[in-house]
């Protein structure tokens, strides 16, 4: 089969990381890879910050923790509230994903983007997994504090976050698809 | 070079098609890549219609121009008003991406599959193009009424499309790419 259909069809969200951080080289090819997805007029408005310092990957899951649990949103509290949770699953490396505010296409763009990080990650054996709960970081002066320090740029938004690391424990299988989300017209 | 990586690399934005139709397997096996893309909390809310038909592909075509031709958007009637411009490039296939309406996250789950429809197609040989323009269809009766009979079911909007097909003509280069938008934080 080719290769990298095999990728796409294989590649699937990892929730268990080995603490060992990513190899410098094939991080810098992931986020190559990145910014080689398609954008609007080729406008580029993304930004990228590749964190891989424990402790603030800690402190970013703490704050999102806490204001996930002060949010009264009764889904994201549910997770939230299991004992030793931690909603980057401890993965070694998390990169934050933010885009000019009010942008236009500017949300697909970045989507466009984050799927070349996960199959850039999965091609060379690394796990990953899109984590939309790093919004929750922006319901707090100092979550938005802490983003701004990690580098997203003035007049720029957080719109997700993505854990890689080298996956620990057996590959999970495929959550079922429904296939009838597609129709041909011939 | 690793195939999936190059892949990513060498995917460029086709504007000129050969009319021969994508063959049939190959169309689902980048319609299965679309839907193996993860989404948030696996709700797949998303919708693909498959277009095949030179006749209602050239109704879209003309729908879209006539409709950005008459919105005042600058940008966009400066391409519409080209001679000879079609939206679609003459492409034989034209797959339209819709969503369910508000949907959380929805955007970026709709990037993550049409990343997957480019990749899929780039490692078949098939050249792809997103098109944002499609979005002139919502704002004429006509473009709406067309966009359900084509498939697009009730509560759901449409997002853009992208043109598939062989390639005609040697094969673009990449446009630059802005790499100050990453910064590694260690």
């Amino acid at each position: 089969m080719n290769e990298t259909l095999q990728v796409i069809a294989s590649r699937r969200s990892i929730r268990k990381y080995k603490p060992e951080q990513i190899v410098g080289e094939e991080m810098q090819r992931i986020m190559d890879a990145a910014i080689f997805a398609p954008s609007a007029r080729n406008q580029q408005k993304w930004h990228f910050t590749v964190v891989q310092n424990k402790e603030i990957i800690d402190k970013m899951a703490r704050i999102i923790q806490s204001n996930a649990l002060n949010s009264g949103e009764g889904h994201a509290a549910r997770f939230m509230s299991t004992p030793g949770f931690h909603v980057f699953f401890h993965a070694p490396t998390v990169v934050l994903i933010s885009h000019i505010t009010g942008g236009h296409f500017i949300e697909v763009d970045c989507g466009m983007a984050a799927q070349n990080i996960l199959l850039a990650a999965e091609a060379l054996g690394i796990g990953s997994c899109v984590i939309g709960f790093s919004r929750f970081l922006l319901i707090s002066q100092e979550g938005i504090d802490l983003l701004r320090e990690l580098g997203m740029p003035e007049g720029y938004s957080h719109l997700c976050a993505i854990a890689l690391g080298y996956p620990d424990g057996t590959h999970p299988s495929m959550p079922p698809r429904n296939r009838d989300v597609i129709n041909y017209i011939k």
